[in-house]
């Protein structure tokens, strides 16, 4: 007989229901909730506990948040009101071989974690949940276009900055929809990628040439793209959505001022498709799970 | 010189700005409007006036709303406060060989008009506007699913009922954004027509055996297709959006009591893409003038 894998999974989100469902579902990982007091709806098969109840030595996976661990050690959750904190000590007690998931990495986690034999996973680092994700990122600013644009998708003008991994999908989702997508990119070989797979190829410093016709602008790129000289090119009545994190590739004060419509949308999977975001993280944790020796 | 066709637009939607808009480029036409006295935003070039100040017999062509005329004469104005009525005399004055256009006809227009040599197009019923208008619909149809369901698009099961105008622009859409799309029909010939565009083709006599694993269904048969042994099939999470004109395709009420999500949505095109369904009305219509003699 094989010993049950001992799972904590210390706070989170909307996306952590589905996660908790798919892992409960494994009959080898016995699963402790911590900061899930408030949860409408109960698991069953799960132990719902505090995090003074656990020995952190006992547990062979800790699962942490997706905005992983602040400064203080405190942990979000949005099933609690109360505080849940993770002290320094809390981390020197998980034992060596430890699997610890969370969605980003903190400089409290690098600092509590960097020099223990523990596996540290900060998932939305990995390319393969980027890519996933970028399907119900490319949903959320379908969605958004539809809410804010008064034409159709169809036969409109869309922009595209950046052909990475949220790139490439936003691309393809719009021009499935009927749209006409040119890609702005820097090299020369994304120019070719972008012509190869069917959307307009063109180098960012010929930006201005495309947003004046553009009906909806998707950046993805993180850095300053649309500055005032570019944002003086769009008509009036264009759309310009931001994927990219924080602060975004546009000056949104100088935007709002002369009346364009900007919407920095950030978190989209959660939003949109919690329930898909949730099955993506699952289903990379239980493969690391069961890939970990 | 040819002289200027006279046009009357009496009444009408927030579609309506665009047709104007549109009409407005011909130079050969003369424009007024009847019933936008409340416009924000007035247009150039074109006279806005009261019905007693239009005289019918000078009219070449008549835009009556979408919703056509009611059978006390009243005609429909969201830019106007004050009632419009157009007595059964008004429509004795209007010329032979007049063009009058409205969205769908009603009882009072057949009476006015069915003795008449006057052109009467009520828009909706032609295949053209119905083909282009079933792709703001289907965009609609993708809001509303993006809008009220957990998962991506992508990877769901999606059953259309009906594979005309709608369903096919509706299958179309939703198979190019990554579901696996099933579609329910009567004939042999669309079951094998849906299997040669690459959806799942299926007799609507075994529907319960789809809507058991379906995400998401959507109606385009404006007959009762999901009655109480239909819908206690669905999952609890599944959503049913019909876009059957009433009374649509759904026992409401019977879905509201088992908890369902059910939308019935209508008129799609003028919530979704106002400015396409005008621009699409427009075409039509500045094409019907021009083949008129």
């Amino acid at each position: 007989m094989t010993l049950k894998k001992q799972i904590a999974i210390i706070g989170g989100d909307a996306r952590y229901l589905e996660l908790i469902k798919k892992l409960i579902s494994n009959p080898n990982y016995q699963i402790q909730l911590i900061g899930y007091e408030q949860l409408d709806q109960g698991f069953l098969g799960v132990q719902y506990t505090d995090l003074d109840e656990v020995s952190p030595e006992t547990l062979d996976v800790v699962i942490l948040p997706i905005t992983g661990v602040e400064n203080d050690g405190q942990v979000k959750s949005i099933f609690s009101n109360q505080p849940i904190i993770l002290p320094n000590d809390w981390f020197e007690g998980i034992k060596n071989n430890t699997i610890v998931f969370s969605g980003i990495t903190t400089s409290y986690l690098e600092e509590n974690l960097s020099n223990r034999e523990v596996t540290f996973i900060p998932m939305m680092e990995r390319d393969d949940v980027a890519i996933y994700n970028s399907v119900p990122t490319a949903e959320g600013a379908i969605l958004l276009a539809l809410q804010h644009m008064k034409t159709t998708l169809h036969d409109s003008n869309v922009v595209v900055l950046g052909l990475g991994r949220v790139g490439l999908t936003v691309a393809d989702k719009f021009t499935k929809l009927g749209a006409n997508v040119s890609v702005g990119v820097r090299k020369a070989g994304d120019i070719a990628k972008a012509s190869a797979l069917g959307y307009n190829g063109f180098h960012l410093s010929e930006l201005t040439a495309y947003t004046k016709k553009c009906n909806l602008l998707i950046n993805t790129i993180p850095v300053l793209m649309l500055d005032k000289a570019e944002l003086n090119t769009f008509t009036a009545d264009a759309l310009i959505i931001d994927l990219a994190s924080k602060p975004g590739g546009v000056d949104f004060d100088y935007a709002k001022k002369r009346g364009l419509n900007t919407i920095h949308a950030l978190g989209l999977p959660a939003k949109v498709a919690p329930k898909t975001a949730g099955e993506i993280l699952a289903n990379v944790i239980d493969q690391l799970i069961t890939d970990h020796q």
